[in-house]
């Protein structure tokens, strides 16, 4: 697995990213020295997925604090730069509210390593020996700073020896599975086949999954989870056919404050990454009910419905 | 509108298509000079959709006869380009049944326009005004030599005041709704929008879409569906938002052989459509049962469940 401190760290005045936009065919480094080029790095996707822009957001705060940056502007640019992730501002906050910034956000990333490993150990104990996993987007190391929340699981299953095969949807447009979920698990020697979103419902109705795990973006109280464009579906599908779909994330990213799905902003991203030749519209997100939802994993444990009570004891906890 | 021989033409020695791999950006001719010429064309996809292979490989046939090529060989050729569509091999059988083939084969196209035409008639009498609808891949007149099959009566709808919107899954791996469907509204004037295949389910759970309009490739005798992978995945949300899924496709599709779903045989394509890079699998089709169609519009009308029955007396008449 890569090293945490490889996807992204904290320097002198910068702040070092790889650049996701890149792999799986460049590794290259990016490197930011202000808030608004880290809010730049997270816009367009160089860093992605919602533990992993928490990090960055709070090391982007760093930079501008340590500049001398307008911090009340820093937080507003860092958090307008993706609106659907609860840990941005959740990191921002963190950061912000500490008397050694820098401290702090370091060590929010050494907590999300940690996280990652608990999640991944609760969630691996859900799935039974020889699984057929099927997973969306990415939510490994390069999403998360640490092992990943859905892929972490997986992970630990692998070193278990519980799973079998690991199907990833490509995730269009911007092909978080073909091009980041493949090449973290190609690193691992886990294998792996990539398929076209649209072919998920088949295999799902061919009895060739087990189970389908993804991350999340952001929870509602009532458990309706936001994640990537395309979760929904496969909820819907994996209930037809009774397999169990489990939402692994952090409790960084419960927000208590959507009571439902309905409450989540949705970011809508430039149309442009689906075609530039016709119209088109791109939802980054969907929002899967919290009914279609089996389980939901944070670092404390597997919570069950009904979620408005589970969740909220984890919170309080 | 495209004219029907726009799309593909029979001359003296040679068949001549409209190179659908290369749309929309470059609108050139591909000529095949031999059955095997066509085979090649419908195996590439330079033509495809279920009732213009059918024309393809009659017009394939019609070149290998004027030959004197060995018609066996020559028909076991062209069938094999492509494993799904039922009208391949009824097309092949109506042309060597036929005293003069290349008359019957232009015979079998100028139908197939006919076709086109009274099953959008029919279908339109489906939609509602004002409905803004969602369809999957291309099956248009690009698939069909004619006005259509779902787009067709998507065309028909739009004539008659009654269609707001088309929403354009852009139907990965090879994009046929982003390059080919898009392509076709556009040259109509009929206001479009392109989304990934992922984004379909949110459109639906918002209430953005009044009706789901597909074609098909093998319809069996119990109308359980096989059309482009994607499909069923549609037919099933639409199913959980109480929006009608109507299948358009001509009587030829029907295939009374295969009893059900499991019966019809499911082309895996290239898995470097998907990805060059990682391990993956492209099966080009899948299956809709026949509980999740709303309705199922030949040139014949309107057929509904159970469709053992509607369809049975179909094919009779």
């Amino acid at each position: 697995m890569l090293a945490p401190e490889g996807i992204i760290r904290l320097e002198d005045d910068r702040v070092v990213l790889l650049d996701q936009r890149r792999l799986p065919d460049d590794e290259v480094e990016l490197v930011c020295r202000s808030a608004a080029e880290v809010a730049e790095a997270i816009r367009t996707l160089a860093v992605r997925g919602a533990p992993a822009i928490g990090i960055a957001a709070a090391y982007g705060f760093v930079l501008a604090a340590a500049r001398g940056e307008d911090l009340e502007r820093a937080c507003s640019v860092l958090e307008g730069a993706r609106p659907t992730a609860a840990n941005l501002s959740w990191a921002l906050r963190e950061v912000r509210s500490a008397p050694d910034p820098g401290a702090r956000a370091r060590e929010l990333h050494a907590e999300e390593v940690e996280r990652c490993r608990q999640m991944s150990a609760h969630a691996a104990e859900l799935l039974v020996a020889g699984s057929r996993a099927l997973t969306h987007c990415n939510t490994g190391a390069l999403a998360t700073g640490g092992q990943g929340t859905a892929l972490g699981a997986l992970r630990e299953a692998w070193e278990r020896g519980l799973l079998a095969h690991v199907f990833v949807d490509e995730t269009r447009p911007l092909l978080q599975g073909a091009r980041l979920t493949a090449w973290e698990l190609e690193a691992d020697g886990i294998p792996h086949t990539v398929v076209a979103d649209a072919a998920a419902g088949s295999l799902l109705a061919r009895g060739e999954v087990d189970c389908v795990v993804v991350g999340a973006d952001r929870i509602a109280a009532n458990g309706d989870t936001a994640n990537k464009i395309g979760t929904y579906p496969l909820a819907v599908l994996a209930d037809r056919h009774e397999v169990p779909f489990y939402v692994v994330a952090p409790s960084s990213t419960v927000d208590l404050e959507a009571t439902g799905g309905a409450a989540i902003p949705i970011e809508e991203r430039d149309p442009g990454e689906v075609t530039t030749r016709f119209p088109a519209r791109n939802p980054a997100f969907d929002v899967t009910p919290a009914e279609l939802i089996s389980a939901i994993v944070t670092e404390a444990g597997v919570h069950r419905a009904p979620y408005a009570a589970s969740l909220a004891r984890l919170v309080a906890a």
